[in-house]
């Protein structure tokens, strides 16, 4: 496989493989990259380049073979196994990541929860227990879990995101408002709706304006 | 203004705005792209290129001018007006989403909170009150918001994001994990742990294998 795969198309191949599942989940074995990109926004074109990055799974003029082409992509990703994770941070957000029922099927488990205000640990959060936050150092040592999910406020994120770092963990799914600092070899991504809202406002004055020349 | 700016340029913009608006609190006059690519862990290269398409921020060797960047960012990305938002979706995930303090200071006001159970309409979440979702058509019509945010499950969302678009709003925070399908002049961003942890676990798998091969 490739070594230097741009992250944004890596970030694509989960589009492409939970479209696949509903696909072959319908019963379809074939579909092709206008039937692809038609369903997720994205030009034909693109979705070819991105997968020729793993290899022919399309014959030319034929499509692809759903089956076949989720399988690669359920190990490409990682997904053929289960992963465990922590999640720091369980305040009105972090309660819901934490009885979110999305991520089970997908085989993410969330093995521990933390929490620095000495009244939240202690209290279940569906079948498990919130932990002080101090014991998440040690935790980490003694189980090695793969990914981090933190929803702290932003002034506690990055002494969270370090200790994650130091645990050893190497993907860090970060909900709190900040640019995050992690040595390269770290994986983290953001979930922040101000950035994605303010991503769309730029379009929405653009289209105002429009409508008002027009008017 | 060019017309043809990549919405991934678009997409980084509110990384730069929300950054310099740190640096500028703090009292920095002037950054280099050095700086603020460090900050950002994005090459100075791909800052200069993305802000050279909205003209010339910077001089040469000097840096930009924090003040002015970000007051040309803020207008760019229709930041100096306040934005009308209602939210479709009162589950644990809305209500954290209603209850999120980092929505105001950004010029986003959650006008309107709806749920599809009749159990939830009629509950005061901070200051509103839970409206049923058969009230969203009619309330679009009379009180034309700027953005909807979609926190319903997800065999519930394409119907609300429907109901939206048919109501003139063209700018849509998807938190339910389906593909929505939109009309071209309508802006969608997908809010997904699932699919952001998925793009991680690729690295895992491979650095996994690194160090296995390593021991």
């Amino acid at each position: 496989m490739p070594l230097d795969i741009p992250n944004v198309v890596i970030d694509r191949l989960p589009l492409y493989y939970r479209l696949l599942c509903d696909l072959h989940a319908d019963g379809t074995a074939v579909v092709s990259s206008q039937e692809l990109g038609q369903a997720l926004g994205i030009t034909p074109a693109q979705i070819r380049k991105d997968l020729s990055y793993f290899g022919r799974f399309g014959k030319q003029g034929r499509g692809y073979a759903v089956r076949r082409l989720t399988e690669e992509l359920r190990q490409i990703l990682g997904l053929d196994r289960r992963w465990r994770v922590v999640l720091i941070g369980v305040g009105r957000l972090g309660t819901a990541i934490a009885s979110y029922r999305g991520f089970d099927p997908q085989g993410f488990d969330i093995v521990a929860i933390y929490d620095a205000n000495p009244e939240t640990a202690g209290v279940k959060v569906s079948p498990l227990t919130v932990r002080a936050v101090e014991a998440l150092a040690g935790d980490l040592e003694a189980q090695r879990p793969d990914i981090g999910i933190v929803a702290v406020p932003a002034d506690a994120a990055q002494d969270v995101i370090d200790t994650l770092v130091r645990g050893g963990v190497h993907a860090i799914l970060n909900y709190a408002p900040i640019a995050a600092h992690v040595p390269t070899e770290v994986q983290v991504r953001q979930i922040d709706p101000v950035l994605a809202l303010q991503g769309m406002t730029y379009h929405l004055r653009r289209h105002g304006a429009d409508e008002r020349s027009r008017a």
